[in-house]
């Protein structure tokens, strides 16, 4: 029996000495800061974990591994960066810290996210110079471009965005939040196959595992929001009910969201029990994610 | 002889369809339509042309070819949205029409620069997803994240961020006109080279050429900055001098800095004729970009 609790703190402790490694020294001084700065302000670092354990359990990791898996880091952290903007959420409080054009302003918090976004392909490039790896490193590069981009998390954003004040149903909420959630959930799952040499038919396994509990783990957050205190969350709470911001609870109803959010990650166990390999990890990382109070 | 004009009005007419065909239809309305907007705003068309002048020098070029291309003008014209917004130069005029926030407003002006610089990287994942070319792709891809990130282009524009309004000497001055503009167009050559198949020794020349036209490129920029009229350049003129930010006229005399743009041009010809192929089109490109008026 894995101890869940332990595989994570290890593996976050690998990820944030490989994320900070990558940023490089000639870099601008108080660009390369804004940039520490907003990957050191904590983080669970679920996604560079859901990479590694999709890679670990179908084969053994190395180094080059760890490297890759931070590209999702960078992604998430640049997305949140831009997220937090006056311009755009306008947030000044996020995993207890103030945000990082609280700190830097908003052109090095733009240029910051800015930099992160391309250092997460930059990684992926590293990755693909590694003997052997190009294939790999083109299926990994398409799979994050698409999950980042208009097409996925950008494109969630922007419908987000545009749902502000407005009345929705459960299939339009569930597609902002596939979009602005679950693509790169799904991608850091898919991308950690890839590295491992998975099968097409094992990604597809990886894909429905990572689809269900993506959506979990969102219904999860909104819960969370109408329900937490900011001192567990580090960020204020009811901000999405006080902007009226479609969520699951909003329309649903709490026991009604929560019950959906179980359902999902019984799927999620269904599909990755499938994989002939050890699957303890993914599945008491599912777990985890849907049971996590912060 | 090659016709310098027709050639370039051949290609950008290539790399006009070829931008747009790739914006995926299924992306939400008001983000693509901000992307296109940006895209459709003229512009010279400078990087892709030097992408695939560079390749064509070496041998055929196709339409995957023109497709990794765009890849380049993405990433300069996120840049340009980005570089415009109110928390960055402030502009609300760019190429004779309103900036992309002017249009769409601060909020979809970032997330449309975030999309295109995630496009630019899908652009080059898909050409390596072509037979043969994943080598080739995680090459390109090393070139334009390292072109595009922390040590190049986003590094310079933090540079010249801090110089506003500081006495820079003529070294600090090309550091940063070779991060902001130099890191990107040489990227753009050397991708060409790199798509075509160009040897070690043929990438280091095309280097060359890239490094000098690109400063002796900026020079003639900064010179049209100080000596243009609003209704040439579509963007209003003086801005610089204004800001105190520090450009090479203001250092050396228009006279001087000009003197300097015709000796790095002479080198890039000098180099590029070094390559055992017929080079014209490289060189009169070249010519072009010195001789410019807008």
């Amino acid at each position: 029996m894995v101890n869940i609790d332990q595989y994570l703190q290890e593996k976050r402790e690998i990820i944030n000495v490989a994320l900070l490694k990558q940023l490089p020294d000639q870099a601008p001084t108080a660009l390369s800061e804004a940039m520490r700065y907003s990957l050191e302000a904590g983080g669970k670092r679920l996604r560079p974990i859901l990479t590694l354990a999709a890679a670990e359990t179908i084969s053994d990791i190395d180094d080059n591994t760890v490297n890759l898996a931070c590209a999702l880091e960078y992604i998430h952290t640049y997305s949140l960066i831009h997220d937090d903007l006056p311009a755009m959420d306008n947030s000044s409080l996020r995993r207890g810290v103030p945000t990082c054009h609280c700190v830097y302003g908003d052109a090095m918090a733009i240029l910051a996210g800015d930099a992160l976004l391309t250092l997460a392909f930059e990684t992926v490039a590293h990755y693909g110079q590694m003997e052997g790896n190009a294939v790999k490193a083109v299926n990994i590069g398409t799979q994050l471009s698409e999950a980042a981009g208009m097409s996925g998390m950008i494109g969630g954003q922007v419908l987000d965005l545009e749902a502000e004040g407005k009345d929705l149903t459960v299939q339009e909420i569930e597609r902002i939040s596939e979009l602005k959630t679950g693509a790169l959930l799904r991608a850091a799952v898919i991308c950690g196959g890839i590295a491992a040499g998975a099968t097409e038919s094992e990604l597809g396994k990886l894909k429905v595992y990572a689809d269900n509990i993506g959506t979990a783990f969102q219904i999860i957050d909104d819960l969370l929001d109408c329900e937490g205190t900011t001192e567990e969350l580090g960020k204020p709470t009811g901000a999405d009910l006080e902007k009226a911001k479609a969520t699951y609870p909003a329309l649903l109803g709490t026991a009604k969201a929560r019950e959906k959010a179980i359902e999902l990650y019984d799927r999620s166990i269904k599909a990755v029990k499938e994989l002939n390999y050890d699957t303890e990890i993914l599945e008491e990382l599912a777990k985890k994610m849907i049971e996590r109070k912060s």
